[in-house]
Order: structure tokens, then C-alpha cells, then sequence
């Protein structure tokens, strides 16, 4: 029967995850807007207090909500740091709050209040026994002030005094407070988690000679050409020695020639496993120099987190028991029937000794963590079980809140989603394959405005080695061109694989797949090819850097257009002091024009005032007015407008003197 | 760790409510349809059991959940007795079915199947082990046979075999089985709280002599009128002695006359509180005789639950600890400053004593039970603790499930709804207020077709003592023929409160309230009186009764029409054998005619097939055709139409001569 006491309901808070099974995300320096309904019966004064802390401190940070309408309330806090915050809401009916409200009406009314008075005084008293020393002595001086005068108005300023109201509520009663449970949490992650540009490179084939492999110190050289082009966050593939039995040969093949390098991600041989660099690569410490050198750039290492063991791999010797095994007591190579994977084991995250396979791959993660790696890539989390990845970021973070995981899983959007839930910090996306009007807008919309906003960050990656998608291949330069604008812009995290920035679009015949894919060879290219868009990209990184609407990820709203190959979206800051608008063209074969609808009011735009739009791509300008505006672009020529939205800063009747 | 070894996910799971807060609800018979979104990593083979009992039972009853498509699966179970029931969802990889579906696939394409068959036959010898004697042969057996021949097509022909599959269902590995939680649960009611038609009346006023007070004796003389207009629900206001302090006169005046019997929800004199009957009602077996009468008749009664004290109730001075104190001692009156309600005093449900009181209020409950009684309306639930009513419902309900409570509240929408989540089994609504098109339609679609559907039954009332809405003031006897169409058709269970089969329309000038209300005075009235509606009234629930599409609380459908004032809508059963669509003209003082929309190939009817309409309500019939027809109402002539569609039969090539 206790706990049938409480008084005040809260529920329907926003926002929560599966009702708290999972936290939030947000990243350092976000506000956290919290809201929910509260009321109880009766027509008491309530009080609710949004509460948060750090996870693991003490005491809570108690913030008034404030009552928006129709029992909805709200407080927002912010949250500072990297790592786990925890947040609930307290709310309780405030008795002294609702004894005054009543006693005002009545003494309004000129009723008889010698009672109430009586019973205010009871209640100073009450709550001064709570109260230590300092407080108490407050509480008596009132009291004895409201004994000396007989004035029903002097007893009301004592009570309306604000240093009472704030003692009460300190003091006052909150036994029929209702506590909010279960304790919701907030991940925090860095900013970069939400903003940065992302680069993906073998770096085996960052040399220069021809049919030879490259090795870290040689990727030391190509870094200051992704640094001019704008990038953050440069990716690599497994770097650990590669298998030899069953190695695959050029474009797949099962019968790989003395020199093929084999697949980085068959992973393992007699020179060590996920712990270990590819010996031809160089060694750990060239591994190290190249992290350094990167962070000296201000750009990041991500790594390839891939759970396949090649047959070579030592795990294979020493822990066969963490492997599928046949009636023969011989390991089990990957299968999808009737496809055999044989240059690859799979692990078995359910074996006996599960305990000391999962602590393996927790080990690894903190092996490169040493060497000053933050953000791990993983390959094809959805064959491994969720709880598992669950488990694993939640102790890693633990330890190292800033390190960022980014889930590979093209699969069903619900896997995705759960992974993302289950604490990826961000997730690969359906992107490439979204090409048009409709479809992007859909899909933009469910990643940053409907729930998944809360929890999952979409990496919209333009490309990858094992997609190449049609419009690439079909469309040309202007298609890169286009999508790179769309990945860049639609986003506020995206990436490309190298090679991207060449237009290099040769696919198997028929298929998505990289023609001489970089992940059987080892390639040297120009990068600096004619017919690049590099200048395009170094020019968007740039723009992206120098507005801050374009850091935001969930501010993205799509505009209405008159043709359906001409999209239109923008983003806005949220103090409203910087807002872009894009306009692309998905046709990469045909140059299109259209009427292009924008809400300017939302912006504190006038209908009637003539507003400036400054391409950022090409620094044109032209001269806006109202909602309906006009763009025309063409491929070869203009993929797309990122317009930055600029007004008049004053007109004569903003001064002072105007009104004087 | 140990928590994380789960491998399949379920989530989303519908119907749930508040993550499983508070049940859902259904009724004796009802059909209760689980869906969740249940995958897991990788390609295994998942199988997937809805699991219910009667709560309180040891073992659950499993159903196979069927795969519908992306990832949602779905299982239906019947409750079939009042009570609470429970339903949950557990899902494992079946690690059986997958090696089966990856055999069959290799055995197709040819490839070397002898390692997996002694793999099956492993399987078969664990799960074996599992069983009991006399499964544990049947295992034995199977793994003999496999033994006997080389031939893979045989060892397929034994893993295929039906018995094998129900066999490794039962004992094959569930460990890495997946409890979704927590336990989720169904509340079932009769099917009286869906279905069924209220009348009110005061059993005060239902004498023949003017001036003079009826008693319950003189009620049952009613009950044959009330039967016969075809109600199922007999409503009384409270039936206890009512205080003389501050008795309140003939329209809520503060100055009683002798003579005057006061409003009957000051309840309590020294005759008795909330376990006792007015004397001049008569005698406690007076009341017993109504109970039973009406139970004779295929009636039921539903009595007021008010938690009102008069200043002279027993509790005052048995119990003064209940209520609020001023500080000099003395017991408080109601007060919503400045106005003052001297003839009640309220209970104080957070008081020291607050146990005690609980109980009491329980114990009043369970003593009406005694008397027959189980239906009761409970007066402004809004008032007393949320917590307090889910407590005291369940307790009731766990002694006696068949016992209903229908929520007085008339305040804010998330109050109304969470008295329904807490436990009552109807609730009163805004019906009164909801005259046109566009907000009967949102508001009824709101009540029957969304979230609320789970938890919330509409009652609604077109009247009350306390509500005589406009539209029945200036409307006359047109309004209420429409507003009682409306009632009695938009929701499978609404109620009248007597007076209104006579169109009784004198109100207090500018107010919602009745002039005279029988809450202050004994009324005698002529119940035959003409100009009264009850032929419409004991026809249209005659109507309801015939019809099982009328019976379905969340069928409703609204359809499109040409006409504000015209507004149709349907139900039809759930084999689609029986349906109904209503017309109803909303304006009282004019004719409306308009092109009505039924998508009638929803209810299997090709827009090519002329079919019948008939008008339930006057016995005619249309010919209808195709998604457009036409309706004409008129003031005085026709309020509505209640059509009953009907196809016909047969033709000629729905014979089977046709076809041969």
C-alpha cells in the first residue's frame, strides 16, 4: 500500500528511449530539453524540479520546470562533458504555495483570515524544525513577526516575502513527492561524433610506384593532401597482418598469386593477429609516428574494427574452443549456403568460454586505444550479437568516454536502429542508395526529425569500397559532384573512399563493386588527376567549418520546390544568426530551373523585406524577396547553390533617433 | 555480463501501455493481437512464442508468433474469463531449424553433407537427453535410423519429419532464449462494460403524488418502463441519508426549506453514512428487493460512489482524524476560494491515518457489493489521489473481477485518461460538448482509434443532472433525437439521464444546469408525456441489441460527405457479416441532404454491385451502388439513418452449375 502514496503523476517523458532501456545521445555543450506531463488531483500548487547529475555523483542538480500548458512541463539542462549524465524529474504539490494562493483569494475577497493565518505560521514553524541553525533562525524571526501584528496585509507581505518562498522550498514539506523512475541517462560524446568529415584510405596503396605497396611512413606524405581537402577523421582499413591460406587473389579470386596482398580483412597470420600491424605495412611504432603525425594536423585515426580471423590467426591455436568446430573436431570456416567463405573463421560469441571472448575483444579495442586511437570502425556489426556490442562500448566508455564507435551494418533498419540504441556512436545509412526527391526526404527526415534523432547519428558516407552506386557510375563527374554536396550538406557527418575525389567509377560488370578492387591490390594513383573535385570538396569542408548550422545534425528541413530533380533544404543555427539554404540538382545529365518555396519568416525574415543569398560555392549573390525565389543549375557547370542567407543589418527605422 | 547473453532482441512490442504500467483492457471473448518487432545478429533460424495464462496461473500457454514482414511477428490469444490476464514474448535462434535450412541448401547444390548429418545426429542425441522416457526413445530411435543409412536423402526424410520438428520444439536448446520484459498484462471485463445502455433516475422521483418523495418500492414500479425502452443499466445518485447542516434548498440556495430533501451527494446524517439508505427511500431490504427486481428483469444497478461528507456524516465524529483542521481544532468545509461549500467536508487522503481510511473506503465498496451491486459511478475521481484508485480498484477486482467503475471526471484530458489506465472500466467524456463535424470526428477518432482504444471506454452520456448541454436547449425535440442517434451509435455504451426521453430542455438562465434540478427537489413527472421520444429511444436499442457491429467499441469508421451538418459513419463486425452505417443530420433547425462516401470494397462489396441499404430505423429501403449515394434528412421527419447494408444472396454464376 506504501507505494500507492505518491500524489503528483509524471509521465510521457521526452526524451526517453524504449521507456529508459537505452540513453540518449547528445555532445558536449548540448542542452538537454526535458519535458513531460505532470498534475495530480485536486487543485494544488505543484512544483517540479527537472534533477541531473554526472553519472556516479552524488547529489543531483535540481532545476524548476516550468509549466508550458495542458499539464505539459519543461526544463532543459546542459551537459558539459564527456561521458554518462543521468536525469529525472521530482515533483510534489507544494502546500505552502497552494495554503497562499488561497489565503490571497480569500483576503481579496474580504473574508475573515485570523485561521489561515494561524495555520501559515504552523507551517514556518514545521518546516524551521527541518531547517539547520541558520535557516531556523530565519524561520523564528518570521514566525515572531507574524505574532506582533494583527494586520491580515502585514502577514501577507511576511508570506510573499521571496526569501521565505525560497526557504520553503528548501524546507517545506515533500513527503508526497512523486520521484520519476526509472533514472534516465544521457550519453555525451564529443563534438566530433556529431561533426566531422570522414576519409577512408588503404594505406597500402599510397605509393608511387606502381604495383608496389605502400607502407605507413609513405602514408605520412599523403596526409597534408587530405588535410587540404578539409577532412577530420582519417580511416583506415585492417592494418594487421593478413592470412595466407585460402588468400584471395585480384577482383576475388580464390587463387591468389605470390605477390597478391590479400584481403585486410582476413585477418590474422604467424605474425600476429588483431593486436599486430601487417609487417609490410611497417611497424608498430611507424603506426604510431603516423597517429602523431595526424593528431599534429589536428586530424584523427579511425580504425577498422573487423571481427574475421583468417585460418592463420593465432586465436586459432590458442583458443580453438572460441570457434565453430564440425563432428571432426576441425574448425568451421564461414558459409552461406551454398557460398564458402574458407579464407575466413567465424568466432562463436556463444562458445563455453564466451567470458574470455568477449574480454579478448574488449582487449583488442584497448590495445589500439594505447596507441592513440579513438574512433573504431566496425565491420558488419549485425553478425555479432547486440548485447555483446552493448556490453563492450558500455565498458570501454567507462574507461574512455571520448572513444567513438561507428557501426558498418547494411542490413534491416531495425537492426540498425537497436545497434545504434545499444551505444554506436553513429551508424553507415541507406544514403548511397537514396537518389531522388522523395526519397531522400524520407529518409532524411525519419534520421534527424522523427525519434531516431535522439540516438542515432547518421555517417553519410558518399561511397565505400564495396559500393560504388549506380548513379556514380552512370553519372560522371557531375553525379560526384552532386552527391558530394547531398553527403556534405544533408549531414552534419560524412565521409568518402578515397578515389572518390578522382571520379573514379569502374564497376564490375553489372554490379556495385569497385572494378580491381583496392581491397585485393594494392594501387598508386595521380591524385592529383585532371578532372578531379578536389577544389569543390576543400571548398565545402571549408564552408562547413565556418557555419555553425551546417555543425548541427537534427536542424535539417526540407523546402518545397517545383521540380522534382531540383531539392531544397537549409539549416539554421539555433540562435537563428546563421542559416544556409542548398539547393541541388540530382539530374547529373540535364540542367534544371524551379521556383523554390522558402518559410523566410521562420528565419525573422520579412515577407516584404529583400534579403541577400550568398552562393558560398561560387560567391554570386542575388537579391531575395518572400517566400517564392528562383534557382537554375547545371551539370558541368553548377552541380548546386549553398546559399548562406545574409540581411540588411539596419534600415533608418531601427535607430534610435527614428523613434525620438 | 551474464545479462548480456541474450541474442535475440524484442522490442516494440503492441499493446502495451506506458511500458507496461497499467493493463491493457478487453472483455469475456475478445481477441488479444501481440506484435513486436523480434531479429536477432546474424542468419539463424528464429522461433518466436506468444506466452499467456491467467494471471496467478503456474505454467503459461505458448503460441507460435507468425512472421508478417520487416522484422514484426504477430500471435493472437482469446481471454475467455474476467480477470487479469498475462502475455509475454520469449524467442531463441533455433539452432535445430538453422542447421536443417543450411543442409537442405548444400544438399542442393551437391555438396558433401556427411559432416552435417553426424552434426544433426549430435543434436539429436543432446536434445534426447533433455526428454523424457518416452520421447527419449523416439530420439533414440531417429538416431539409429541415421545410422543405419549412408544415404543423405534419407537422413533428410528423418530430420524433415514432422514428429522430429515437435520434438526439438519441446526439447531442443533454448538457452540463448530471449524473456522479453517486463510481464505485460490484460485486464478483461464483462461484456457489459463494452456493450450496454444507461438510464439515471433518482429513486426519489419516481412517485405519482406532486410535492411528495418516492421510495424505492415506487422505483420498481418504473423498472417495466425503463425495460421497456430497452436499457440495461439502472443508474441511481447516491441512495444514503443526506446531512441536515447546511442543506442546500430547491436550486442549490443556501437556505433549505423543512421540507426539502437535499442533494443527495451531501451524504451522511445521524442515520447513517455510505452504509446506509435515506429512510425515506425506505429500509436497506427495500433496496435489496429494487437489486433484485431489476436482476429479474435482465437489469443491472449502478450506484453513485461519492466520496461527500456532510458535516453531520458518522465519520466526523468517529474518524475526525480524516478530515482537514483548522488550527483551532475544527473540521474544514470544502472551499474553492472564495467560494465556500459549508454542507461538505472532504477527506484528507494523505491524512496520518491515511491506511485507515483507504480501507474504509474499500470496505463501502465491497458492502454495496454485498448488497448486490456491481456497477458503481464514481463522483469526481479527479479529486482524490490518482494511486488511491488504483489501488482500491485492484483490491476490489482481485475479489471480485466482475465489478465495474465508471469515472465521473469532466476535467483535463491527461487526468481523464490516466483514471482510466489506473483501473476504471469506463469513463465519462466530452460528448456533451461536441456538436459539428470536424470535432465529433477528432474527438471520437481520438476516444476509439487511437492509443486510448487500449485502455479507455467512452460512456457516453448525452445528459446529466449537472449537464443540459445548449444544443438540447435551443435545439428542441430534433437535438435530442440527434444527440441521442449519436450516443447511442458513435460508442457501443452510453447512457441517458431521465428526462431526457421527454425532451426536458428548461435550464438556469445561462447555464449548462437544469432549472429546478431534481438534485435539490422531488420531481413527479409524466413519463408518457407527449412529445416524448421513447419509440425511437426502445427501437434504436432494440436496434443495438440486433446488430453485433454495434456492440464493437473501436470499429468506428467516419466517412466522407458533401454536407458540414451531415455526418456518417460505420461499424461493422468483425466477419464482416453485419454492417452498419449511420447518417445523422447535426443541424436541428434545418433539412440537409448530401452525397455521402462508403467505401464499400472494404466491406467486400465490388463498386460495381448495386446493394441494399435499409433503413433500420423507419424500415425502408435504397438501392445503393458503387462509393457515392445520397442522403436526405430533415428535421421532426428523420434525424438519422441506421442502415443495415445488405448484399444479395447469390447470382446465377455463384452456383456451381455456372462453372461446370
Amino acid at each position: 500500500m506504501e507505494n500507492y502514496f505518491q500524489s503528483v503523476v509524471i509521465e510521457q517523458v521526452h526524451p526517453v528511449i524504449d521507456a529508459g532501456r537505452y540513453p540518449i545521445k547528445r555532445e558536449e555543450g548540448d542542452t538537454v530539453t526535458v519535458s513531460a506531463d505532470i498534475y495530480k488531483d485536486g487543485h494544488d500548487v505543484i512544483v517540479a524540479f527537472l534533477r541531473y547529475r554526472k553519472k556516479g555523483a552524488k547529489s543531483w542538480t535540481d532545476l524548476p520546470m516550468e509549466h508550458l500548458s495542458s499539464d505539459r512541463w519543461q526544463a532543459s539542462f546542459t551537459v558539459t562533458e564527456v561521458g554518462r549524465y543521468e536525469y529525472t524529474i521530482m515533483a510534489y504539490p507544494d502546500a505552502f504555495l497552494s495554503w497562499r494562493s488561497d489565503l490571497e483569494k480569500k483576503q481579496a475577497a474580504g473574508m475573515n483570515v485570523v485561521s489561515e493565518i494561524l495555520e501559515g505560521q504552523r507551517m514556518l514553524k514545521d518546516a524551521g524544525k527541518q531547517a539547520p541553525a541558520k535557516d531556523r533562525e530565519v524561520f523564528d524571526k518570521l514566525v515572531a513577526a507574524l505574532q506582533v501584528s494583527a494586520d491580515p496585509r502585514v502577514a501577507l507581505a511576511i508570506f510573499n516575502a521571496p526569501e521565505l518562498t525560497e526557504l520553503m522550498d528548501r524546507w517545506g514539506d515533500k513527503s508526497l513527492a512523486t520521484h520519476f523512475e526509472p533514472i534516465l541517462e544521457v550519453k555525451v560524446d564529443r563534438v566530433r561524433a556529431r561533426f566531422a568529415a570522414w576519409y577512408e584510405f588503404f594505406p597500402r596503396s599510397q605509393g608511387k610506384v606502381p604495383g608496389e605497396c605502400s607502407t605507413f611512413k609513405e602514408c605520412e606524405e599523403r596526409l597534408p593532401d587530405v588535410k587540404a581537402m578539409g577532412f577530420d577523421v582519417v580511416y583506415f582499413p585492417p592494418i594487421h597482418p593478413i592470412g595466407m591460406t585460402n588468400r584471395k587473389g585480384p577482383n576475388n579470386t580464390l587463387t591468389a598469386g605470390p605477390n597478391d596482398p590479400g584481403s585486410p580483412y582476413a585477418i590474422g597470420s604467424h605474425e600476429g593477429g588483431h593486436k599486430a600491424v601487417e609487417p609490410k605495412l611497417g611497424t608498430l611504432d611507424d603506426f604510431d609516428a603516423l597517429v602523431q603525425k595526424c593528431h599534429e594536423m589536428g586530424m584523427e585515426v579511425a580504425l577498422d574494427f573487423a571481427i574475421n580471423c583468417s585460418p592463420d590467426h593465432p586465436y586459432v591455436k590458442e583458443h580453438p574452443d572460441w570457434f565453430f568446430k564440425r563432428p571432426d573436431g576441425t574448425i568451421k570456416y564461414a558459409e552461406n549456403p551454398p557460398k564458402k567463405y574458407q579464407d575466413i573463421y567465424p568466432l562463436n560469441f556463444h562458445c563455453a568460454n564466451r567470458e574470455e571472448l568477449w574480454q579478448e575483444m574488449k582487449s583488442v579495442i584497448e590495445f589500439w586505444i594505447q596507441h592513440g586511437v579513438r574512433i573504431f570502425r566496425v565491420d558488419n556489426p549485425h553478425t555479432k550479437p547486440v548485447t555483446f556490442w552493448e556490453w563492450m562500448i558500455g565498458e570501454i566508455q567507462n574507461d574512455y568516454p571520448d572513444v567513438q564507435f561507428l557501426a558498418e551494418a547494411f542490413t534491416h533498419p531495425k537492426m540498425m536502429r537497436v545497434l545504434a540504441k545499444a551505444g554506436f556512436t553513429q551508424s553507415y545509412t541507406y544514403f548511397t542508395w537514396r537518389n531522388f526527391k522523395w526519397d531522400l526526404t524520407e529518409y532524411m527526415q525519419e534520421l534527424t526529425q522523427g525519434p531516431m534523432r535522439e540516438y542515432f547519428r547518421g555517417n553519410l558516407f558518399a561511397n565505400t569500397p564495396d559500393i560504388l552506386p549506380t548513379i556514380l557510375q552512370e553519372g560522371g563527374r557531375p553525379a560526384f559532384e552532386m552527391r558530394f554536396v547531398l553527403a556534405a550538406t544533408l549531414s552534419s557527418v560524412y565521409g568518402i573512399y578515397s578515389g572518390f575525389e578522382l571520379c573514379e567509377n569502374a564497376a564490375l560488370p553489372g554490379k556495385e563493386e569497385y572494378l580491381d578492387s583496392e581491397k585485393y591490390e594494392c594501387k598508386v594513383r595521380d591524385w592529383n588527376r585532371p578532372g578531379n573535385i578536389k577544389p569543390l570538396i576543400s571548398t565545402l569542408n571549408r564552408i562547413r567549418k565556418e557555419n555553425p548550422a551546417l555543425h548541427e545534425y537534427d536542424n535539417l528541413e526540407f523546402y518545397k520546390s517545383d521540380n522534382e530533380n531540383i531539392l531544397v533544404y537549409g539549416k539554421c543555427s539555433a540562435d537563428k544568426q546563421n542559416i544556409i539554404i542548398v539547393a541541388v540538382n540530382l539530374d547529373p545529365f540535364q540542367g534544371h530551373h524551379s521556383y523554390v518555396y522558402i518559410p523566410v519568416e521562420s528565419f525573422g525574415i520579412p515577407l516584404n523585406e529583400t534579403f541577400q543569398v550568398h552562393d558560398l560555392l561560387n560567391d554570386e549573390r542575388h537579391l531575395w524577396k518572400g517566400e517564392k525565389n528562383y534557382v537554375s543549375l547545371e551539370p558541368g557547370k553548377q552541380a548546386a547553390n549553398v546559399f548562406r542567407v545574409r540581411r540588411w543589418l539596419k534600415r533608418e527605422n531601427d535607430f534610435d533617433y527614428f523613434s525620438m
